[in-house]
């Protein structure tokens, strides 16, 4: 049976570092017969430029019909001024909420050859070695009512909507408890149950749902306090599980944390085990066209690919290991920079390198 | 004229704290001829076990007649179970609502004595002095409607509310460029601009403010970058402003940086310049009754009473500068442990050594 993978460069560094995962996809497509067959879309501001929307209805079909969906990233200051409707993130959270990837996965992993990029202390940060399950089609992000409205007294006012349901909250920690029993055994849920009643009821299912892991441990942590711990020792997290507000905030934290953000992959789930994977990086505008983009997240956001909708863990752990090898030889893109002993590449020659690898 | 203070020890290491803090206006009073006369009133859980309500009619009242309020801190797990609306974190909210302390200045400062109990690179904080601005009486810590329901299918869900208006927006801006100008004259203003409506109305309220302080310079970022770039690069923050959620959670995550939690103190302010004053640490139910918590943040805190409250901006100095003596003498309590040259004392030493160095 033939993968169907649809692949979405999006903006910005987008398209660099999706050419240099495909690079990856062909190689193991030659070397270990990979039965793939990859589609292009259009998304996010490349999707405005050429037809208007953020998110065309033929994407959002062909992302439908695919096994997979690999992105790049999106947005860029040239559509910053666009109404929220009309922006490239509408684009990806038209994806998410279209395609009911509720659970994001993104992991913050020290690489410790990139021990020395990261603004900790080495002796807080070695070894770190978290996921964080973001819920990712709920909560702020799509609640009901939103907008900008002018009250009776004349006064303008912006209003979101905060709201998680039980099974939205169940299903989400279904897949943290999940997740733990594959590595540390422990969950920490971060809500802000002390102020909001919508935390209260998250607090409340997840401590339900642990009922049914009796083998993994349950701590909940205030999300304020969860950002001081993760500064703190951030070592002391195994799987952290929280809304899509709270997660946006804190896995940014989380990655930058690590040092090796441009490193980091991320999965967006359905209920079936299908996905949508990205750098958790941005379309960094500033740096895109020229070349010294670091394609490695996307490489790796191929693994995860690999192993969470195609079945193929045998070949995940085979990209794995050769961005292992190619960090190992020394090769850095300049995001990552690192001294004696390493040698600066660029996007090209980094992805040209683990597709060698392999 | 005299000043009134009302004092709200609370739960936990407060009263402990709160105990050295009055030792400091009490030697400002002798030595100093500082005009001020103490209340005291009970909040939080000592409130709850007093008399069955977190914010007791008379200490509101209290509160309202005094010039200022000087707060230890609230909470514990003793009451953790309680609904929502009578846990002691609603007496804190409710003070803060019913004074109108809309304003919540929290200085994110790295004491060079310190710098080793950061768990940053010390070349990524030191020197370290920021100012985070934080809404405090509206988003969606008050925003209606709040609870949780049962949906017409049968499905509970919780939900909560991010509103701002324009008006509530312009007066925390106008605190922060007033602040800014008092400071580097750079104001950092913090949403979700590319998500929520709530943020899009801030961002376009904030830049209209700026209008009005051309020699200020105004950036804006999405909070998600705001937490990384404080793990990044915090000496890029002069002052940060935010919505009530935000400001919770960057506030930490900054104070935590510094190393220095047990230090930072903060004031929340009314439009009239009156205030309440507390540590930015909480309640630490784990070492309360110990004689160990560290007591200069609520110290600090009245030094920022002085200041923004009482007009007693040189007496202010004077509690800082004796902080800092006793900092320069070796003096640590536990929680900021200095190692070589430094000695180990307790909360009612350090308390002593801040009154005698006045
Ligand atoms: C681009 C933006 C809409 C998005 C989000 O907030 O979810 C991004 O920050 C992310 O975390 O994937
Ligand atoms: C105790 C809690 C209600 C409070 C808040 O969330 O505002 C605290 O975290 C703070 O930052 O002062």
């Amino acid at each position: 049976m033939t993968h169907k993978v649809l692949v979405l460069a999006g903006d910005g560094i987008g398209p660099e570092i999706v050419a240099e995962a495909r690079k990856v996809l062909e190689a193991l497509r030659r070397g270990f017969g990979l039965a793939v067959e990859l589609e292009e879309g259009l998304v996010g501001g490349a999707a405005i430029d050429a037809t208007g929307t953020p998110l065309p209805e033929a994407t959002l079909r062909l992302a439908r019909e695919a096994d997979a969906v690999l992105l790049g990233a999106v947005g860029g200051p040239k559509w910053d001024d666009l109404p929220s409707e009309r922006r490239p993130e509408k684009g990806l959270l038209g994806l998410r909420g279209g395609l009911g990837l509720f659970a994001n996965l993104r992991p913050a992993v020290l690489y410790p050859e990139l021990a020395a990029a990261s603004t900790l202390r080495a002796e807080v940060v070695a070894g770190l070695d978290m996921l964080i399950v973001r819920e990712l089609t709920g909560g702020i992000y799509f609640g009901e009512p939103r907008g900008i409205r002018t009250r009776p007294d004349g006064v303008r006012e912006g209003v979101n909507t905060m709201v998680y349901s039980e099974p939205e909250i169940e299903r989400i920690a279904r897949v943290a408890f999940e997740a733990a029993r594959r590595r540390g055994r422990r969950v920490c849920s971060v809500d802000k149950a002390n102020v909001l009643e919508v935390s209260a009821l998250w607090r409340e299912v997840v401590t339900r749902v642990a009922a049914d892991y009796p083998d993994v441990e349950l701590a909940h942590m205030y999300v304020d306090n969860a950002a001081m711990q993760l500064v703190r020792a951030p070592r002391q997290f195994d799987v952290m599980v929280t809304g899509n507000l709270f997660g946006d905030i804190l896995s940014d934290c989380a990655a930058m944390l690590t040092g090796s953000i441009g490193m980091l992959p991320s999965a967006s789930l359905d209920a079936a085990g299908k996905g949508m994977y990205e750098p958790i990086h941005g379309s960094a505008p500033d740096i895109a066209g020229r070349g010294v983009a670091n394609p490695l997240a996307t490489i790796l956001s191929v693994a995860m690919m690999l192993r969470h909708s195609l079945g193929e863990g045998e070949l995940a752990g085979r990209v794995e290991a050769a961005v292992r090898e190619v960090l190992a030889a020394g090769l850095r893109t300049p995001d990552i920079d690192g001294g004696e002993g390493t040698r600066r590449v660029g996007t090209k020659e980094m992805g040209d390198a683990v597709a060698a690898a392999l």
